[in-house]
């Protein structure tokens, strides 16, 4: 790990005090004292690796608390390798503190890493920290492990399986109207839950390894309900149905589009879920339940996978199977 | 591989058309469809990884030509993996691109990757690519293999080793300085070559791996040879001897020193030079002379390991022993 042109008190002080003890769990990280890190494989295992960055004023407000910055950016890309079946393990930091950034915000963020490599059970291996003119910029790496070829794909659905979802969807997109003040008409408790969910992902990790060999497609819901499983559908060459009064969601979310139907688009487009949406073959409803049991994630049944109709082709209906609208493209980050 | 708020034509087209080709050589990349990728474990090797981020203004020009940009992203994270003994495999890279960046300025970008994915048989097997309002900010994971247990560290260094650079040493700093305009005394071949040396260093790809079991310790410069042989030292527990006569100048460098003697210190701390610095035991000249034949790339010996006498201290003596004074700290980014 290597840091230059931070303005910090001191470059080397500040990976030495406030990221190398978040290297403790990997000794082949050494103590990020290196230029890179070592790691013994694993036969049997793939490594799954994925690469999520996030700017301030795109991806996070800029005034947002720097714990919660650190967190959802470890939760986005945990989020991922959850889809992807994976166990997390290995964490790399790419960060471009704007200049002037002071010791107790660093800190801040250093200790919101810290309560998610305890809370996940994963080190940060190694990255970089840089000064910029422009503003904070960070990209983390994360990597995990999966039974050799067993990893799942957003490829794999087939006509015929059932579409689910995990948690709740919308809360999200929600959130962040809640944070921007703009869902003032809500119970400040629903506004709380809804920018609580913004700024806090939880990502899957113990339903996406579990999924293995039970799911055929699968994903993070990032950009979109409907655009991810369009992705699904894309690359498995189908199309999908998504039913609009079985798409689950919290109070909360409930609430605000109760308030305003207009908000119930936001919620199907809205991204910022990063709950799993999977496929599994017609006859897996039994092993669903159970597994929604043992791992205590509402595993919700949204729609169907068809026959490709028409490219990527995703349809939300509703109660009488009429197509509900829905805005081209999804959603934009603000 | 996912894009967030870009402004180019087609989100997902840009990946399609510009990055997937890039991972054409890694099945388990899934041709940047999906959310990571898969990489079966190799049994008997360890995976090195590595991760660099640079900001436009800080570490290369706006205006630098796009393909530039790109290769030096990629090399100066190959030059970390040479460092270690790693061969290069995969790298993951994470763009922030300013709104506005035009799809010919990514076509070139994308070029430059894939001249450098091609010239060093690597594949790009993921990342990020989002908007940014401020400065481009790119970072690249890189990931190699190397003999289990066998990969170089910076520790290692003992009291009588000897201190190897490959290459020649300042022609990066130099180059900064080239590409300003502020070399103008200089004859325009010799500015050229040093500007090339700046935009495009020259990873040790070849030279890292066949330094596995000679060298005892070894990072590559881009701090500054002064300061990285700092960091060996510190991890070492050891200090070192450098004299300055026997640092390898290329001729540009030679020229530029002789027009203005102050540049000499610039040479020992400028960094970006991306050689490889390492030690050896005494005895080991012979297999440094037969190494440097192999591989045609000049490998001198410049200095000495010795007892710690002061923290991570590293000296700088004249033909006479005396000490040269240098400027505390290091090279600061322009």
């Amino acid at each position: 790990m290597s840091t230059t042109g931070a303005q910090a008190p001191d470059e080397f002080g500040l990976i030495a005090e406030l990221f190398a003890p978040l290297s403790a769990g990997c000794p082949g990280a050494l103590n990020l004292t290196d230029d890179a890190a070592f790691l013994a494989a694993e036969p049997g295992f793939d490594t799954v690796a994925t690469m999520d960055a996030m700017v301030a004023g795109v991806h996070f407000l800029p005034d947002d608390p720097p714990e919660l910055i650190a967190r959802k950016l470890v939760r986005v890309n945990l989020s991922d390798l959850a889809a992807k079946g994976a166990v997390p393990r290995h964490l790399m930091l790419a960060a471009a503190f704007p200049k002037g950034t002071g010791m107790d915000w660093l800190r801040a963020f250093a200790e919101g890493l810290r309560q998610d490599v305890e809370e996940f059970g994963v080190s940060l291996i190694g990255g970089d920290t840089v000064a910029t003119p422009g503003p904070l910029t960070l990209s983390l790496t994360a990597l995990g492990r999966v039974e050799a070829g067993r990893g799942l794909r957003r490829s794999g659905a087939v006509p015929g399986d059932h579409v689910y979802v995990s948690g709740s969807i919308g809360d999200g997109a929600l959130g962040l109207l809640a944070v921007q003040g703009r869902l003032a008409g809500l119970p400040p408790d629903a506004v709380a839950t809804l920018a609580g969910r913004y700024r806090l992902p939880q990502p899957r990790i113990v339903l996406g390894p579990a999924l293995v060999g039970l799911a055929r497609a699968s994903m993070d819901v990032s950009d979109g309900l409907v655009q991810d499983l369009g992705h699904i559908c894309r690359v498995s060459g189908v199309s999908a149905v998504i039913e609009a009064e079985r798409v689950p969601l919290s109070d909360a979310a409930r609430a605000a589009v109760a308030m305003d139907q207009s908000l119930l688009a936001l919620v199907l487009t809205g991204g910022d879920d990063y709950e799993l949406l999977f496929t599994v073959p017609a006859g897996a409803a039994r092993g669903i339940e159970s597994l929604a049991r043992r791992t205590g994630v509402a595993l919700t049944r949204i729609g169907r996978i068809e026959a490709a109709t028409q490219a990527a082709g995703v349809s939300v209906v509703d109660a009488d199977g009429v197509v509900v609208p829905l805005p081209r493209g999804g959603w934009r980050h603000f």
